[in-house]
């Protein structure tokens, strides 16, 4: 099926390498015109533009779990799209598809690397949240390295981000006590009244260690980080015997210009016999299938529940990013192209 | 069996919380005459008093796997010696024992926290050194916690230690890659001479990431730190996918007089998929037997060489445990009383 190509493509390139947090002077804003697939590619229009703490790190030189964005290159980035012209057997025109399309308006990219999603079963952001990447890591983190038994305490760090609420709400469906910690007043409600949170910390306002023992009588078994720095710091200083720390991420740290803060109290891990254990998603790809069906089971139950936070705007995408560094995002941050 | 009672026994009482290094002050050597067991107890003259790293973390106050030893009291330690007068049935006058006996000539100890050991088939010290808690701990981090397969790369920090000899030799037992960490030309040298270590690497005078990076072509698949601090950041920054990190001590934290030095590099774990898992050898008591057994059996086929490091003369107990610090000490360091 052959239609029209549109003619432009706006899209952010990477211009520089950012020193802390990514500013207006690290992105190119720029237009090329369509290019028509080649054989076995599809072009895709990108509607939503996932935006995740990932992507910071992508952007820096050197040595990680996949290359970095080349200065010059499109600024890579999962998306969710609908199919404008295929050469790849697996497409047609009109289907919706999820993967790596980048920040821009319109992906030429390999059909290989794309995913069909159901527009009918999920609002589409929702493929980029809970039925997506955040929610897959969510999923494996906690379930697969975090191991979590019924009657134990799990605490979560970005608990109101894309993969914190998710990994809350699937522990409390395995009957654990489930405490948040979170920034600001709102968010807190939103775990305790909306996601069913045992307990939420407000790190803005509440001493953390000191909460952290108050909410967690009988100390932490499993911790799944987010964030890094004092946080990871404070969980460690609370550990249970045989306690799991999961290293998703670490959001605090992302746009420093010093070293990486270490967790000085890493001693606890022996005092306790804990571990602490990080997590690449893409490992679990072979699995993927099975968490999205569960997942979307529990959803299609009430029990797990869904919050976009949606930003209108290719052209706001580098203000948008920084929402995620700031903690102003309530739920997945996703970008409306 | 009754003997006539020793008079006197010297020992060294924790008389100061040290902060930094112990010094002279922080100790009390005092003389108490000595009282006859009571019923269950055992009087034990001591022989060898074992002294290790985790010695230091003992006299700090705070909650650790184990109380810390109170203000006043004999300073708590490891050793082997004779038993004088028994009141337990396991144990006569003439057998003997290892246990906690503190720093001390003569401790009188409940009899079911002791062991009996044979000197015939081995050297005394040696039952505080690969044939007891250092061996057993090297035994089971490696095996349990650090998963070595033949083929794969070891790196062990602290390596002319006790527990790092061990922990090297058992590796290569199993078909491994060893190198070595270890301070000083000579502690090299037998690591890869007496050994057999594939090669060593001295921090002292060599930088630490270019020699792993040489030393390693294949990055570590397990790294057994002993030292922690940049010891541990190093082998962070090269470790392979999936490696596995046993935390079994950081002696070059535990004089701090700051905050311990977390590892600023823990975000490897992330990249790399990778465990950080913490190590009490108390809690491989069920196992010990099996451990020493084996070790045992090593030892009499020449594949696994012990060294001990004796000092002589209860009184030069506190400058003898400073040895530990500086890395002075030259295989398992022992007092002999």
């Amino acid at each position: 099926m052959t239609t029209a190509l549109p003619q432009n493509n706006a899209r952010f390139l990477l211009a520089a390498r950012p020193v802390g947090a990514p500013k207006a002077s690290d992105w190119q804003y720029t237009t090329q015109s369509v290019e028509a697939p080649a054989d076995g590619e599809v072009l895709v229009e990108v509607l939503y533009i996932s935006l995740d703490p990932a992507m910071r790190g992508w952007m820096n030189e050197g040595k990680s779990y996949i290359p970095p964005v080349a200065l010059g290159e499109v600024m890579r980035a999962l998306g969710i799209g609908r199919v404008v012209a295929s050469r790849h057997p697996g497409f047609a025109a009109g289907d919706h598809v999820t993967g790596l399309l980048g920040v821009q308006q319109y992906a030429r990219v390999a059909g290989s690397g794309l995913t069909r999603v159901d527009p009918a079963l999920a609002p589409l952001p929702r493929y980029l949240g809970t039925l997506g990447m955040p929610g897959v890591t969510a999923y494996f983190g906690l379930l697969d390295i975090g191991r979590p038994q019924a009657g134990q305490t799990v605490v979560v760090s970005g608990a109101a981000g894309a993969v914190g609420g998710v990994v809350g709400q699937i522990a409390k469906l395995k009957g654990c006590r489930v405490v948040g910690i979170a920034g600001g007043a709102d968010k807190c409600r939103y775990l305790v009244d909306e996601l069913g949170f045992d307990a939420a910390i407000d790190y803005k306002t509440q001493d953390l260690k000191a909460a952290l023992r108050e909410h967690c009588p009988d100390s932490i078994d499993v911790f799944f980080d987010n964030v890094g720095g004092e946080t990871l710091d404070a969980a460690l200083s609370h550990l249970a015997r045989g306690a799991r720390v999961v290293i998703c991420g670490a959001i605090s740290q992302y746009n420093n210009t010093e070293p990486t803060r270490g967790p000085a109290n890493y001693l606890s891990l022996l005092v306790n016999r804990a571990t602490m254990t990080g997590l690449v998603v893409g490992d679990y790809l072979p699995r993927w299938g099975d968490a999205i069906r569960e997942m979307a089971g529990w959803m299609a139950q009430g029990q797990l529940k869904a919050r976009e936070d949606v930003v209108s705007g290719l052209e706001n995408f580098p203000t948008a990013l920084l929402k995620l560094f700031k903690g102003e995002n309530h739920g997945k941050l996703v970008l409306k192209v």
